[in-house]
């Protein structure tokens, strides 16, 4: 926390992971204080002894807040959730909330990871587009096929949740490598009614403070 | 559920996301019957129709139950905690939760997801084992780092949680893949306290019903 005692958001305009806390925190109505952490620049500041300090995983987004450092998208907005729970971002149904938890952790286990920046340097430059559009369509093609029985306005029925702060970042995703969304309407569907709405809109990687100003919008 | 009732676990006896959910299943009591889906044979028996049309994901765990059936194995643990709360699986307080699901993350999406099969399918035959080792020695770096202030006799003080049905896979992992676990005696010493629980043994990869013969014990 700052010595205002709002919280601190480590994060990179972006960064996928982090775009789910942000729009989290917009729903919720958490004022907060950025703290840029450029992945590219300086060989990565995520790198930096002190950010390790703060998040051994050196990944952002982390998030200080009442007196923690808590690093991983999920456990943050799980605690937000907890903590500030309104509006919720779980369903109260238990079956409900499972569904939407399947969704969350298909694009944050499943997707993200297998095509986040660190693999992607892996697996050499001349094949990191084949190897994105590849993880994303298969995930995408479950997520379709999940999505076309669990879906309503938005993810789950016709409460904005988790699942739903976890798919608009990944479709940014996949436009940014180019997958062709055309075989996945309930997707593109959803991620056009979310992306409408104002939370959704402020937290965008085009508004933040670290935007560059050639991709503001 | 079957005609008894039970709930049904599609697993493989080796994959580490199902042994996640069978230690929950152990903890807390619950019956159940298991459907072995071998990753291997038949050139992968997750991709049958039969099979994707109840997980599209294509993966194991699956847990058919109360009428439902979940994917993703965090998903399936948090929905057994919510409705089969004895014993608890997550701290009650918040922060406390907050450092367990941040520790399951850590496993279950930023090290189990790079070095599972698909991936490693992806990178090579000569390189899988380099790969693996890569991935999984920067997770623990940052793991080993976390359980220093965060463990007690398990990974989250000294009730066994979620973050400890994540770390015994992935040690079983790292062990498997040949990773030298001397860095990490904090992680070593939290796995073999578990290893010596009942719940851990019972639901062990060299326990199931699909283990084969020669890996039995």
């Amino acid at each position: 926390m700052t010595e205002s005692g709002k919280p601190i958001l480590y994060s990179y305009f972006r960064s996928s992971c982090s775009w789910r806390v942000r729009i989290a925190l917009a729903l919720k109505s958490i004022d907060y204080e950025t703290v840029p952490i450029n992945l590219i620049k300086d060989g990565g500041q995520q790198f930096s002894e002190e950010f390790q300090a703060l998040n051994p995983m050196q990944q952002v987004p982390a998030l200080k807040i009442d007196g923690i450092t808590i690093g991983q998208s999920l456990a943050i907005i799980e605690y937000l959730e907890e903590t500030r729970p309104t509006p919720r971002l779980l369903p109260q149904d238990p079956k409900r909330r499972a569904q939407v938890r399947m969704i969350s952790d298909v694009i944050a286990s499943g997707i993200q990871p297998l095509q986040n920046l660190s693999v992607l340097k892996q697996v050499g430059q001349e094949n990191q587009l084949t190897w994105a559009q590849k993880v994303i369509r298969s995930g995408f093609n479950a997520l379709e096929q999940i999505l076309q029985s669990t879906a309503g306005k938005y993810c789950v029925g016709d409460e904005v949740s988790v699942a739903d702060l976890c798919l608009v970042p990944q479709v940014a995703n996949a436009e940014r490598f180019k997958v062709d969304l055309t075989p996945y309407p309930t997707i593109s569907r959803i991620n056009k009614t979310l992306l409408a709405l104002e939370a959704f809109q402020v937290s965008h990687p085009c508004q933040q403070p670290d935007t560059p100003p050639e991709l503001r919008a």
